[in-house]
């Protein structure tokens, strides 16, 4: 009998889970088929059966546990998700009690980001190594902290919230309440944005990345300035961890080649054990999948 | 039998160590007579003497351990302090190796922030809490991270250089070839670099102090500055490791009452987690103690 693991991501527009296997290997998969527009019962609905499913065919007694991962800022004491953009409709809904009820089986919760530096330093670009950093660079960005193989997860579970690093004192209002955070200097709404400002109207990140190839300098500026804000808080992340490998996640990080120069020169100008030691910045490696293998690693997870 | 551990730290002007039980109960204290300027090998005797002395006054078979604690970057693979400003007779000098062989037992060495931090947490502000961020404000300004009950290290011993966190983008030159280092703005020695700006002349931070305790409305303006500096990297700090305590140590800690409310407020709007969680920002409690006590914790440390 194998051991295996469910996870569960509740990312994007539907849910995934899998049954995965302890060396890695994705044993099943499936995919939710309801809208989040539906609704929490709907959704709830659909974590159980996905869940319920994966461990019919799998077999319950070689079940590990039974991880979920979802957008947001999580609780961990009460197993509540507190602030979640994408789902509304999960907000202070006791999710992982209800799950445990109606699986009867324990659940464990995480955070997207959180999840995903898991699942990279699993299956990903963190292989064999204790203690690396992720940024998740989306509308938002997302960090995940792990130190000597255990995920940081704070006395609330709101450690990692790296979008939220200050990286200019006085610079754009972000809903956070904060002025300058990272997430509003380098994400693809970022980028959005400061193209708007630049005079090219409503382009999405990735056209300004297609103007960037085409040879347009100032739509280059705007990954250089997006480089030099994720240097800064490299820098600090840096000082702070000294984590041998720090790993860059989505879509933006296609525009690597026009904004990876601007930020390691950064980095390397503002921390003297980035200059000092080798210390690597990478692309992750898992794409969407991260937080999916992080999720079903969570039952293993130290 | 009582089993005890001895720390030694390296701080200030001499050396001190001691033989302290499990219980954090301060057994015998001695203090070295060697001016650092006699040189290395002096120190490096008066180290194996205080150590040597504790030992045979305690009894070998106790002895759980011995932790030595220098100021200065730690590679602690090769056991090498790498940087050290206070002793530079000590740098790229095999200090593990060397007190290994001349006391026949292993010894563990450690960054004096880091050491300090573990002490708070073993015996000071810190006690029964996991997880906790220490800054020590000084001539500069060091830090100690605790997570889970570990240090965290980093994969050269170089984590919590958290006086290099980048609090003004283009703010003040340091030499570690940043600029805006929050120990540039908030240490002892930019209060008098602030001080002098304002026209004060050669002023201590203990006299911009005595300045701000007479109603002098500049050198308070002078407290606010620091504060906010403090603040941003604070919020940065919450923001990162949500740890449920952050405490600050150094002899500036006296003016709290000028610096603490603009800190606060900083980082109140800077992070929602420091906002919405009951996230305490404490004076350490062992002042210069701090040290020596996480020096003789290490040998029981996780």
């Amino acid at each position: 009998m194998t051991e295996y693991s469910i996870g569960l991501d509740l990312g994007g527009t539907n849910l995934r889970a899998a049954a995965i296997d302890h060396e890695g290997k994705l044993l099943h998969m499936v995919t939710g088929h309801t809208q989040y527009s539906e609704g929490r019962d709907a959704i709830m609905d659909d974590m159980v059966e996905a869940i319920a499913s994966l461990r019919e065919k799998q077999g319950a007694p070689g079940l590990a546990g039974i991880g979920v991962v979802v957008p947001g800022f999580i609780s961990l004491e009460e197993g509540v998700v507190r602030n979640c953009n994408n789902i509304p409709a999960l907000e202070n809904f006791p999710i992982r009690e209800q799950l445990r009820q109606r699986l009867n089986a324990p659940v464990i919760l995480e955070n997207d980001a959180n999840a995903a530096a898991l699942g990279e330093q699993w299956m990903g670009a963190g292989r064999g190594v204790d203690d690396l950093v992720l940024l998740t660079l989306g509308t938002g960005i997302g960090g995940g902290i792990v130190s000597g193989g255990c995920l940081i997860r704070g006395f609330m579970g709101m450690a990692g919230e790296l979008g939220h690093i200050t990286v200019v004192p006085n610079g754009l209002p972000c809903g956070c309440g904060n002025r300058g955070c990272l997430e509003k200097h380098a994400s693809a709404t970022a980028i959005s944005a400061m193209a708007r400002l630049l005079g090219y109207g409503d382009v999405t990140a990735k056209q300004v990345y297609e103007r960037a190839v085409a040879g347009d300098e100032r739509a280059r500026e705007i990954f250089i300035s997006m480089g030099e804000a994720l240097g800064i808080a490299l820098a600090t992340l840096v000082n702070a961890f000294n984590a041998p490998l720090y790993l860059l996640s989505g879509g933006v990080i296609g525009a690597w080649e026009f904004f990876a120069p601007a930020m390691l020169a950064e980095a390397r100008r503002r921390s003297f054990s980035f200059r000092t030691t080798n210390t690597r910045v990478e692309k992750a490696q898992l794409g969407g999948e991260a937080g999916l293998f992080g999720a079903a690693y969570l039952p293993w997870a130290k």
